[in-house]
């Protein structure tokens, strides 16, 4: 994967933190790393803390791909009200992230799975240049592309195999205010697959003539959105790249994965909750997804 | 059922109607008339049509609760923007529904399943105590009354198996932003059940410690989402009434009927889509619902 390296601060109602541990690469790959070996591909300044690097290390992370450069750290300062939906970006700072050239060691080249993190599209087109025969690959990607670099953008949808995408940008991708006609649309551009990300109100998946739905999981405590759609990516690819088959059947098991995913990631600040999370709650999770929306056939006699 | 039967103007992004049939109770029967005997409870003026009268008795709805009087039904005129989720009133004239009192023919009184439609809680009140012994009273309700009578609404919420109710208005109701947390708070007023509509994003029903989800079915064409939550209702109970039995299993079932109903409604403007829909077409979609959100349980290999 490769993505964005960040040190966050964020407030949101339930709360604020500062100078912690974010972007997508951060929470793509420790929710992916609970099913799969992830090489991550990234940029840190010489700010860049000892005990996230550990926190890597710790998930199996393979971090041979990730560039420490003189200056600072990517820096990302957020806040969320109580639609917790929405993030208001209150400041940005590129610094190391703003030259960085995606590089991948040798031996991530032949990774079957790739997901490329919301990053400029001509970046993701570079890591694509760079990997020889991948089975599987993801992209995501926001507004600030779809208005700023349409071209590469539409390069680099040619080349995936899914785009998972926020619904309002998908809206307007697509140029169009109906999701399912958004979507089909959007399929045109090259993915075999679409998901579209709806934040509380969960994940559509057009697969081909096929539609899945997975609802976010309802929360008691949710205190910090921040990272929901990475971690989502994280607990998809990770989920794919471990059963290593990509099937209608597996790809619905991995939208619920990566739901699942989200919704430990949400229930704390940073990756708080996915550092202490266990395989034996991520399993319970899903399968309390499976009773969320069981319900059983028509009987019969109703007519 | 007992609601409102209005005549309304809807315009939509998708075009506009004038003087066509609405009102909560029109919806709701229309839709619960594809399951079961409904009775219905009512105000119209001199203007209405002779052959909104003909659509009810076409399909088989006991209109002997339907009082006409004096002057001119009620009448509501809406707009909405490409975010059809939310309805801008443009004008009401409460007309004969001004002075409005519920009264049920003796034979609705021994009714088993008793729907009470978004209409003052008082009214609620006078209904429910005209009738005997009903095994599964709902209710809706909306914002205005939350705010201007709240006292009546909560007698009504104590005597309620089940309240249904937009998100907004759940958070309304309970004070509190989070949804799962507001849920709580609601079933400590009363109902057995809640069902929290929305719109487009589905609903979610609390039932005692279960949890489920319904998502609304991806339509590329929504016209008109005026009565959706009425239709939705309709289903509901009239599937409910039809089995006639009320557990987690039925209501799961229920609630997807519910949202089937809704599907179908919002496809065309007024009732439209209802009046030449059959039973063939739903059971097709309440399957499809199905399809959308089924995926297979984990391997036992995955850890």
């Amino acid at each position: 994967m490769v993505g964005s390296i960040a040190l966050d601060a964020v407030k949101t109602p339930f709360g604020a933190v500062d100078n912690v541990l974010g972007g997508s690469a951060s929470y793509f790959s420790t929710a992916a790393s609970f099913f799969t070996d992830v090489s991550l591909v990234g940029v840190v300044g010489e700010d860049f803390p000892e005990d996230a690097i550990s926190l890597f290390r710790e998930r199996g992370i393979d971090i041979d791909g990730l560039e420490r450069v003189a200056g600072k750290t990517f820096r990302w300062q957020g806040e969320y009200g109580y639609d917790l939906n929405e993030a208001i970006t209150l400041d940005t700072q590129l610094n190391a992230f703003e030259h960085f050239r995606p590089k991948l060691p040798p031996r991530y080249q032949d990774n079957a799975y790739v997901f490329l993190a919301n990053i400029d599209p001509e970046l993701q087109l570079e890591v694509l240049a760079q990997v020889k025969h991948p089975r599987f690959v993801a992209c995501d990607t926001m507004n600030y592309w779809i208005q700023g670099k349409l071209a590469p953008l539409k390069a680099v949808l040619q080349r995936v195999d899914l785009l998972t995408i926020n619904e309002g940008e998908a809206r307007q991708l697509a140029q169009e205010p109906n999701i399912v006609r958004a979507a089909r649309t959007i399929l045109a551009m090259g993915p075999k697959t679409l998901i579209i990300k709806r934040g509380e109100y969960g994940a559509l998946m057009f697969n081909g003539a096929t539609t899945f739905f997975a609802p976010a999981f309802p929360l008691e405590n949710v205190y910090d959105p921040t990272g929901a759609g990475d971690s989502f990516a994280g607990g998809f690819m990770g989920y794919l790249a471990n059963v290593d088959a990509v099937s209608e059947e597996t790809m619905r098991q991995a939208l619920i994965m990566g739901s699942t995913m989200a919704s430990f990631n949400v229930e704390s600040f940073s990756l708080e909750r996915l550092k202490s999370l266990t395989y034996p709650e991520i399993r319970d999770r899903f399968r309390a997804f499976k009773s969320l929306v069981t319900f059983a056939d028509l009987p019969e006699t109703t007519e």
